[in-house]
């Protein structure tokens, strides 16, 4: 469990004690922890719309000495990247054959953590959005454009309206500008979470296209934009996250779709075989 | 095992029964199998300097009939993209639930399979060419592209020389035209391969620059070209190819370059964090 | 006038006089100039249908000895990449002052020239397909791709359903496979011309979509291939071909799409502008 | 002249009779014009040193009532986009032959302008740090993108160390974390500015690299971070830009590169074209 989600479930322990008021304004907190983790109370009071006071007080029914105290706990839920810096000069430095074994059996762990936390309903509801979706944006920024360029290119060959954007910015500006209800946005960000890619999955929303989140944790700043999600573990033995348990629930979404309508999927596969082998780009160029 | 090596072991079974010039024309041959797979005895002796009837009598000497029998082998080992679409019609469409299982277990397998052919030595004199390369560009076409860009960006990361290229053709060949000895490719390729990387990696060859190759098995067409190589397994249960296990190859090689000097890639670390923090683009711009 | 285009003119004064059959032959000749160069009077008849003395005797009726003469004449209308590099190594050293005066005065006779040969009427025609294309691909290699770029996003600025590709290969192949009769693929390519380009344009005629070319010469191997076309002059001091007039073109069928209908522009562009804003990703975010 | 220039003339005039410490305060709100723009006289006296009463004389010295004058006046030096939507919708329509005639002239216009802008000692300074650069980023966001494109591929055909970026935000912050003094940046930015290119330049400043602006006024928010740096006149019949004078200092650049040192570039272009022919990915692959 992220330290995220233990503080949710710490804080939400106490829900059904607070009054309604209060209730709506621990959601606005648990929505805004980024901010929160930074702001005055008096500011987190304005953006809420209630006072100082009442923020004080939520705190102090939250089992907090006051409103500074529950601000260092959010603050201490954040992972850091200082840390992380520091924690690679602190370690042993392994020989390669171990290392070969701790990575592995890292991305093991990853590959079962996330499987588990991989919903029946919310794949097939992924598959319902992608097949009936007018046209697909995929957006990844960092480390992510990687998958964000996989995902795009394996749902174009399968026949899906999908494109990527590797560039970031004003061109993610440019996209968000036309996108409507009948498009689909697939947003794919971890933990160092990127501004763009949560600016693209917010102006998805507002004008009603759907939105599904490949993400670290269900209270991760796209997570809580996207109408579907899926959570992806990605522990690493470096500073670095690892993309391997991502690249698996890619595989899997790929796998869902193909078998939703093999017959659609494999009219596009041959489409696309027939115009590789005319190009002369792969190397074998043939079947059996 | 491929088809692919099983074939070659079975080729080397007869090797000490013969002769030193049909021991080299056998060389010739388990290099070129994608030539042989088409050319006739007459063409694949012209190209290595020998009759078709030497031709012939090696593949006797092999324990075929002739040469067309040893060819219908040979073509055997190919896998064949047709087959595999054919494949995905044909299968009983599985349950969602099932797919999560079948998917995340076959990656668990490609992560063991991968892990156990990885070499201690291979990793190390990766690393090495690594840390010594004046200039590292790492280059994959296709669903490759995913993986060439994170391995750039992790590398870049890291404080390491290295760029990638997202086009193919004149662009490759623009990089091509300027490589040296002092320089290292990093190719990715797997089934079905592109002619770019392959072409990539012999001119990096040609100028004595050094060669890595991340691919599907010793016999591709892209781990011939280079001084070192990985080998990925890449099952799946679709018609494509899983890069999971290739993530996870790439985690291992950022941990391992991370290990083999923390102090100066920490220090690398420490200026991409001031640099991201002063950018504003993270949505967390501090840390504890 | 391009060496191509007095050979074409020259050869054409000849039409008249040939029979049926030889004016398709010598059409068959016009659109394979590149072929003719260097295949033999044999091949270019088992191309064309027709025997290598049918070949030869046209080549009489057009004037010339025989099949060699005709066959030097097509060669010296190509413009030699080496040539231009010689030139370069024999020009005389020009002071800067006069390099501006002589870059920018060859830039003018570049847009003076270029402008004469833009028809009103392919102008409308290229304005007509681009507001009725279900989707536009804009595409070019190398240098190329700049003007690529510029166009795909100038016309999504304006809100049309634009966009491009930066890779070649077998990502061309990709948006290829797809195409169809209510798309409309924009190639731009100059001397030394790239495969891909061609390639894409000839799958878009082959399955209906509209094409529109901007290249050098009306028998450019574009040209042929294309619906409409806009023909820039690109003259140069250096090795290379300039840019500015084909940039020019741009900034010409931009101002004919917003004219054409203002309005419809105009709501797009406010669109884009408040995108724009929000994202932050400008200086000056704000108007008067 | 633009705006910002007739600006910056107009208050210069002042400058003989301003104090020393008015001096001061008089180049930081030069430099700092947009935001001056918005801030109050408190907040420019805040950044500034000084207090708001200070910056309020000035504004009486400089001629104006007051701050709120003067800040009038800035504002109104900025080009205002939805002032130039607004054009658009109530120009009268042209026929398609007056804009071609329009559009070209304009261009020429641009192209002059932009010539008689241009120094020769500024071209020969920029010559120089490109010969002398150990590397070059060249970067543009938005439309200037396309140009930033064509200048790095045209700088690497001729064999210099060039390379560009499409993307932006994070990508940009992770090349300024590793700019060092040896290191050149070109950024080329046209209203309405981006974020990126500035901060990429500053960034390079700060580490002591080279700095080129390829821009479209000597107060444009890049102009000022450039060691050197080339005004292009982008005057347009549209909402937008042209971006065609530009392309003619593109190749004006180009050339003064190639004369430069005609030996090692030739070298270089031939090493290319040998490369180009060995890939295949031209259509025409021979010299006369």
């Amino acid at each position: 469990m992220t330290d995220h989600e233990s503080l949710q479930a710490h804080l939400l322990e106490h829900a059904p004690r607070l009054s309604e008021k209060q209730t709506r304004l621990l959601n606005f907190i648990l929505d805004n922890l980024s901010y929160v983790a930074f702001a005055s109370a008096g500011e987190v009071g304005r953006k809420a719309g209630v006072s100082a006071a009442t923020v004080v007080r939520l705190c102090q029914a939250l089992g907090y000495k006051g409103y500074a105290d529950f601000q260092k706990h959010v603050r201490e839920t954040f992972p850091s990247y200082t840390a992380a810096i520091e924690r690679v000069e602190t370690i042993e430095v392994a020989d390669a054959a171990s290392l070969v074994e701790r990575v592995f059996s890292l991305n093991v762990h990853n590959l079962s953590e996330t499987a588990q936390r991989i919903s029946q309903e919310e794949l097939e509801a992924v598959v319902e959005a992608i097949y009936k979706a007018r046209s697909i944006l995929v957006y990844g920024a960092g480390l992510s454009a990687s998958l964000s360029l996989f995902l795009a290119q394996s749902l174009k060959i399968l026949g899906f309206p999908a494109h990527t954007l590797l560039s970031g910015g004003l061109d993610v500006a440019l996209e968000g500008a036309f996108l409507d209800s009948v498009d689909l946005v697939i947003g794919i960000s971890f933990w160092r979470y990127v501004k763009d890619t949560a600016q693209l999955l917010r102006r998805a929303k507002q004008v009603g296209a759907s939105t599904i989140a490949i993400t670290d944790s269900p209270v991760s700043p796209i997570a809580r934009l996207a109408d579907h999600k899926f959570i992806v573990i990605t522990e690493s033995v470096s500073h670095s996250i690892s993309l391997t348990a991502a690249m698996s629930v890619l595989d899997l979404l790929i796998a869902a779709l193909l078998y939703r309508d093999a017959k659609r999927c494999t009219e596009a596969l041959r489409r696309v075989n027939s115009s590789y082998e005319e190009s002369g780009s792969l190397i074998m160029n043939y079947s059996r």
